[in-house]
Parts: structure tokens; sequence; C-alpha cells
């Protein structure tokens, strides 16, 4: 067996997800169908991890194994790419690996990016690539949050029901809040993060923005551990996946 | 008569342009139309400028008269976004001006964004919103390029045969070239730019990126005037009016 890693950039709107679901085109679902008609065997491919429906990706990486040495990269790279353009999913890289290497379980950090374009008109340009958000949002205020966000915590009540990891116990890295002419960025770097917990940690830093909770109502919301205090979580069509480090 | 100036985002990729043509629709006569229908009275438009079929706009500027005041200003807003947002056009502001505002005569400097992914797979988050190059740029050549585009000169090389400006003589404030992850970004500024001028320059920056040419012969080039040494212009999808000042 021959392991190989890729990297996948795609537009999520139009799928149910990166994981095959029973019913609905999903991103692994896609590149599984795919890459077996190419190589001509049943291919399985490994994510870095799940983006929910509509969530979309810059960086994804995963990797598939296969019985035979991929003798002809660039007409892989080609064949494949001919197929999956169509559906906005645009391999980006094919790299050769060791047997230890999986994308999920060897994967060192993730990065997240969520695009908030906050203002009274409907962004046109960036339409299903951001949150639209009306009300005036203060950033000084977003970013005190996001520093509250940082370092080793439970965050339970950013965790969706559904979140079967076994502990709610993450490291947050990185998380910052930056804006330029009503577009605001927020970035979240974590080793792993649990499910919908960006979304749902935007959602709360969008209340604190709006000033529908004070700084302290905040961190009494991340302290509670209860998933119930939790703001609505943001779309999904504002959130990126960056990258997935090794 | 009462003078509004209005900023629009727009996504370029459905319109013949911005000026009202003959045949096919364009942003222009959209907004003439929608805003006539909204003030029951023929309305005039007049735009800072002209952007070509494919050109998007982050904000354009343009003014109109009406014989009477808008008195319910949230409401006239709302009114037309809800005609032309499914058209991908957005008004972000109506500001009342005096009469002696002209929102092409009265423009002090417009800035245009060039955006260019530069790598082998063809983008699919920035489809129809970048030039896709696969051919490996060098951007410190092209930034090197850019500084000789600086400056009062005669723009003739980079001006389309159908241009009717009375001088191709133009003084350029700003030129611009950086990279991040394969986006390579150029942005224009001057106080006004020849037919196809951006699009044209942006294309002979990228000969000088691929080696094409020489610095040399790039500067050859400009100092020529000579509208047939130029190279073929960039593609509209990936130019964008992004600012106008007054």
């Amino acid at each position: 067996m021959i392991r190989y890693q890729i990297l996948i950039e795609y537009v999520g709107t139009n799928f149910k997800g990166w994981q095959v679901q029973k019913k609905g085109i999903t991103v692994q679902g896609l590149l599984q169908q795919e890459i077996s008609k190419i190589l001509k065997e049943k291919i399985k491919v490994y994510g870095s991890g799940r983006t929910d429906a509509g969530v979309h990706a810059i960086q994804q990486s995963a990797h598939f194994d296969t019985l035979n040495e991929i003798k002809d990269i660039k007409k892989f790279f080609n064949s494949l790419n001919f197929f999956i353009n169509p559906y906005q999913v645009s391999l980006l890289k094919l790299i050769k690996k060791n047997s230890n290497f999986h994308a999920r379980f060897s994967a060192k950090k993730r990065l997240y990016k969520y695009v908030i374009i906050n203002r009274t008109s409907m962004p046109v340009i960036e339409k299903r690539r951001s949150w639209h958000v009306r009300k005036d949002l203060d950033i000084q205020l977003m970013k005190k949050g996001a520093q509250k966000l940082l370092g080793k915590k439970d965050f339970s009540t950013f965790r969706a029901s559904s979140c079967n990891a076994k502990s709610p116990i993450r490291t947050m890295e990185k998380a910052t809040v930056s804006s330029k002419n009503n577009k605001i960025i927020i970035k979240f770097q974590s080793q792993s993060f649990l499910q919908q917990q960006v979304r749902s940690m935007v959602g709360c830093l969008k209340y604190l923005g709006e000033k529908k909770w004070t700084l302290s109502q905040f961190t009494k919301v991340i302290k509670s551990k209860n998933r119930k205090l939790c703001a609505p979580p943001a779309p999904a069509e504002g959130l990126f996946l960056e990258r997935v480090f090794y």
C-alpha cells in the first residue's frame, strides 16, 4: 500500500459537508468516487476532520492508500481536477507519505477563519462566503472577548450536543479579531476543535460585539460549561478551514 | 432638483459592464430602471466612470437628480436593495449632495485592485473573482516593474484603441504588488485611467513576472507609447474598482 496526502480547496455551499452521508453529495464522497475511478480500485479518503454543510476549505488535508504507486503524478492531478473542479473542489497538492502519516491523527494544529460583513447592505461579492451582520459590532470588545477564549479550558459551552469527542478540554493557541472596511476576520487555532466549536464561539463573540452581553457575562458563559447559555452558532457560510499543520 | 450620491457594490460577472448598451443588462441601466420605478420619475444615473463587462466594484460611486427630496431614506434604501440584490448589486450608501457635486468630474482619485491566483490548480473560492495564472510569477520583478509605472507619463501603450480620452497623459500615484499564499494583489491609484489601462498594465506585469520580458524590455514597452507592443490585457474577472475619492 502506498499512502498519499492531498490538499484540497472547496466551496462548501453545495455539499452536505465533508463526511459521507446516507443522502446528498459530500466532499469526501466525491473524492472517493473520482479517485477510485481514476485508480481503478476502491479508495477510501480520510480527512483531517469533518467540516459541516456549507463550510468552506481554503486548504483541507486528507490521505488515501492505493495498491500501486501513482506513476504519472501530473496526469492524476489533471484528471482528478477535471472531474472535481465543476463541483467547486480543487486539488492543490498530492504528496507521497509514509504509512505512519495520518491526515487526522498526525495533525498538530488546525487554523479556522470566520468572515463577518458588518454593515446594513447585503454583501454581494462575498455572498455565501461570509455572515452578514447588520447591527454595528464593537470590535474592541470582541478582541477582549477573544482573549478570554485563549488557553487550556473546558469548552463545553461551545460544544454541539451531537459532539462525540471524549473530552471537552481543548487548548486555544490563537484567537484573533481584526477588522477593515466593515469586514471582520476572526481566527482560531488549536490542535483540535469540538463539533461546532468555532461557530459557537463566533456566535458568542457576536453577542458581545452587539453589546447583548457585557465582557463579564461573556466570561460567565464560557465558565458555565452550559451549552444552553451559548449564543446561536454563527452560520456555516462564513467559516473557512484555512490550514492543517503537521 | 435634489442631487444624491450613491455608493454601490457589484459582481460584474453577469453584466455587460457599467454603461447602458443597446443590448444586454448593465449596472447603470439596472439602477436607472429601479430608481425610476421607486421615485416614479425618469432618473438618469451618472457613474464615476465605466467598468467593462465582467469587472467588479467594491465601491463604485454615482449620482442622480430627483425632483423631490427622498423623505424616507431607509425605505428607499431597502426598496432599491430588494430589487437590485438578486442581480448581485448592493446599495451601500445614499448621500444628499450639492448640485456642484458630480460623481465623475468631482472625483480626485480612483483606486483599482487586481487579483491573480498564481498556482497550478484552478481557484474555486475565488473563481470569477481572480485571474488564474499557472506559470510561476517572480513577485520581486513585478514589484520593480510596478515602480516603473509610477509618476506622470504618456500611457499610450496601455490604452485601448477605442479609448476616447483627449490625452494619454496620466499620473500614477500608487502602483503596488503584494503576495501571500499564491494570491497576488496589484493596486493602482490615479486621478483617472485610460480605457483598459489597468488590465493592460497587469497584462504587461504578468509578462514580466513570467520572465517573458526583462525589466529593461518592460521599460521599453512603456516608453514606446505603442499599443501594439502591449501584452494581452488581463481578463476582466480579476479587476475590482475599489474606491473613488473626492
